[in-house]
C-alpha cells in the first residue's frame, strides 16, 4: 500500500501533473472512474453481477475499472495526508458501535 | 491491507450482510459515498480545496467519507475475487506506457 | 420547462450564489445529489426498485432526491446555454442511428 | 417535456428494453451518465469550465453527455411516475424556506 502512494505519486510528478491535482479536481476524477465502474454493472441482474469476473471480456474491464478508482482514491488520500487504511479501520470501528450484531443481523435498513 | 480486507468481510458476515453485497449493489454503495466525498468539495475553490485538512470540521468529514469509500471499494473487490493494490499497480503500468513522461509532461489533455 | 429554468435562476441570483455556479461546481454538485438517489436502491432487488413509489417514506425521499438531481441539472444546462430537451432529444436521435431497432431487441449488449 | 418522455419510453419500447429499465438500473445508468459528464470538467479551472461551450470539441461533447443525463432522468421519472418539472419546483420551494434570502445571500454554507 506504501509503496503504491509512492508510485503513484512518483507517476504524477514525473509528468508535473500536481498543478492538476487539486483535492477537488481528484475527487472528480474519482467520480469520473466509478461511473465507469458501474456502467459495467448497469445491465447485469444481480445474479450476473456475482458471475462477472468468469466472463473475460468484462472481467477484465472491471479489474482495470477497479484499478483506476484505486489510483484516484490513493492518490486524493496523499494529496490531503490522509492513510487510507487507518481512515477505513476508523469508519469501521465507527460502524461497529451504530451497527450493533444483534441489532443489524441480516436487516438491510442501513446496508 | 489484507488485515483490512479480512475485518471489512467479517464485519459483514456478522451482520449477516453477505446477501446485500453483491457486486451490483456494492458498486451502487461506492458510487453513494463518493458521491457523498465530492459534496464536500463542490463549493470550494481549487485553493480552498487544497487547505481543507486545516479545518478541522471539513477535515475529519473528509476523512470519514474516504473511509466510507475504501471501506467499499475494499468489499468490492474481496467479493469479486481482485487484489486492489494489484489492480492499481497493473493499470498504473499501462498508464506508464499510453502517457509517456516525455509527450505526457505538464499537459491536461488527459489528466 | 422554461419556467423552472427560470425559477431556478432567479433563486440563484437572489441569493447571490451565481458566484459558486460554475459549470464545474455545478456537475459536482450534480454528482453528489446523483450519489443520494443511487442510494435508495443501493439494497433493493430490481423487483423492490419498481415497487418504491408504494412505500411513502421511501418514494417521497425519491422524489425530492429527483428534485435535486433536475434542479442542479436544469441549473447548468442554462449556465452553459444549452436547451436541455433539445440535447436530450438529439441524443435520442443520434442513439436511434446507433441501435436499430431491428439489431437492438432486447439485447442488453449496451442498454 | 412530455413529449421527450414520449420519445424516450417509446425508443425504450422499440427495443424492448423496458426489462431493463428497472428504478435501480436507470439510476445507476445516470450515475454512469453522470461520470462522464463530470469528466469533462475535471482537469478545467472554474475559469476554464465557465467557457467550455467555446471550445467546439469540448462544447459539443458537453451538451451530449447533458443529453445523456436528460435521457436517463426522464426516463427514470417515467417509470417511477414522478413528473420531473414539478418534482423541481417542489424541492425548489423546500430549499427556498431552508435558505431565505436574507440568510443564504453570498454565503456558500450550503450552496
Amino acid at each position: 500500500m506504501d509503496d503504491l502512494t509512492g508510485r503513484v505519486r512518483a507517476f504524477a510528478e514525473e509528468r508535473d501533473w500536481q498543478q492538476f491535482h487539486t483535492p477537488k479536481n481528484l475527487a472528480m476524477a474519482l467520480a469520473g472512474e466509478v461511473g465507469e465502474l458501474i456502467a459495467e454493472f448497469q445491465w447485469l441482474t444481480p445474479e450476473q453481477s456475482a458471475a462477472v469476473m468468469s466472463d473475460p471480456d468484462a472481467g477484465s474491464r472491471v479489474r482495470a475499472e477497479i484499478g483506476d478508482v484505486m489510483i484516484y482514491l490513493t492518490r486524493l488520500a496523499d494529496v490531503l495526508g490522509i492513510d487510507l487504511v487507518e481512515a477505513a479501520l476508523t469508519k469501521l470501528e465507527d460502524s461497529a458501535r451504530r451497527y450493533p450484531v444483534d441489532q443489524a443481523r441480516g436487516s438491510a435498513s442501513k446496508r
